[in-house]
């Protein structure tokens, strides 16, 4: 693709608002809906969930965990969702939180990020535990397809902060060095670079300066998890414009199957967001 | 089932050694055994690689990052190897360094450690970026189910280490913090625990005594990697018998697909490695 991720990623929140749809098929939420916590009752969720927010959300974001409860059929409706979404003109996030050593991380980005893959999408969530460098195999295949990949930070559960706030030798936090680090991947090219970071919202701005991350934000947190579109508007106040996703699903999907309630309940997410963040 | 994962496993070590060998069908060696980089050559690979460590190795260590290059089809292999492998009563252990919030680690649970999963395995392979009580679905449902973890603490490659070695406000590395954790789950239980690390050869000791997790290892690192028998010995010295499982993967399966050599080199590295760590 002639366009980077992290150019397309703005061009799109411009157009339609800063919301990203994450779609969860776990067991509660099948239940909820009475279809049935089977395959087909995911794969009617799934499709129920994209056609409900097309033309209202900049992205959706799929929950890999919940399509790989059902193994390879599980794959599968994830393939068609992404596909879907492809036709859709929705971008797609995986939410996979996929982090390894770097021989290993290449088969990753093979997986999500590589044009033959049945599960390539615009960008992939990735974890920094064996170090940010060994991620390179995924940075290095987002950008040569137009791709991105958003790197854990700082998340939104409590049960995380300390590992990501203890502090290296130099004195610098496990959170502002994974930032520091995605920072100065961006700062190598000209422009929105591809390479994005997760913050929750319910998190305090981190010691590293958020507005120089050179890239996109993935926000949870917001909705079911207790965090306002105001607390978003706050924590990245100073960011450029266009830049901040912010996810949210159970507060949208817990409306039910209902096909109006749920764009409606899209729309009003799309609309606070929108203007918390103008 | 009535037993412990940790039972088991010590049961199989004591029996066999602590040989587990790493099945990752990457693109280059899929290339090297001349059968091509496509499920069907990833069949071929996984059905070779199982057949030659059955009666030699404890357990295998499927590489899921590989098979998710292929997707849903990539998943099918990986179904049928970890079934077939369940057959000829070898122990599986997916490495797949999952990791998420505790709502979501539910999906990962009921994907890799539920009865009813077609990826059902004897353990997984986790990953603490979230926080290791994040993990807690994983840990219940492995406990209810006979199965076991694996959390990532200190990983045989050198990127991870500012990381893993950055201090909480207590002081305590970040590494250490983990293997505490997981000793704590142990402990709370009577006999060998099912909660194991991942604590790679090429490492140092950590700070916190590894004699006391109360758990078995998963140690990576040795061979291509550059660790050899003896370091893992040194490292896990004052260790329980039996509770030790090393992976190796590209110094076996380098040899190509020709089953006697294979096997052969799969004996040679238990038999180092029975030696070693007698």
């Amino acid at each position: 693709m002639d366009e980077t991720f992290g150019v397309r990623l703005r061009e799109r929140i411009r157009a339609l608002g800063p919301l990203c749809v994450g779609v969860d098929p776990s067991r509660e939420l099948l239940e909820s809906w009475d279809r049935g916590d089977t395959v087909e009752g995911m794969e009617f969720f799934a499709r129920a969930a994209l056609e409900a927010v097309v033309g209202t959300a900049a992205a959706i974001k799929p929950q890999v965990a919940f399509f790989e409860r059902f193994g390879s059929e599980g794959y599968r409706v994830l393939e068609q969702l992404i596909s879907d979404a492809r036709d859709a003109d929705v971008l797609v996030v995986a939410d996979a939180k996929r982090g390894d050593f770097a021989v290993t991380n290449a088969g990753y980005a093979e997986a999500w990020l590589a044009e033959r893959s049945p599960l390539r999408v615009d960008a992939v969530t990735a974890s920094p535990y064996l170090g940010v460098d060994a991620l390179a195999p995924l940075f290095t295949l987002a950008q040569e397809n137009g791709r991105g990949v958003f790197v854990l930070v700082a998340t939104s559960n409590p049960e995380g902060r300390v590992l990501q706030r203890a502090r290296t030798p130099e004195g610098e936090r496990v959170e502002d060095l994974v930032l520091r680090s995605v920072a100065e991947l961006n700062n190598r090219n000209d422009g929105l670079g591809s390479f994005g970071v997760v913050i929750g919202a319910t998190r305090d701005a981190p010691e590293f300066d958020l507005a120089h991350l050179g890239g996109p934000y993935l926000v949870p947190g917001v909705g079911a998890q207790g965090a306002s579109a105001e607390d978003v508007a706050r924590l990245f106040t100073r960011c450029p414009k266009n830049t901040v996703l912010v996810n949210v699903a159970r507060s949208i999907l817990n409306v039910g199957p209902e096909r109006a309630a749920l764009r409606d309940a899209a729309r009003r997410w799309r609309d606070d967001l929108n203007q918390a963040l103008a």
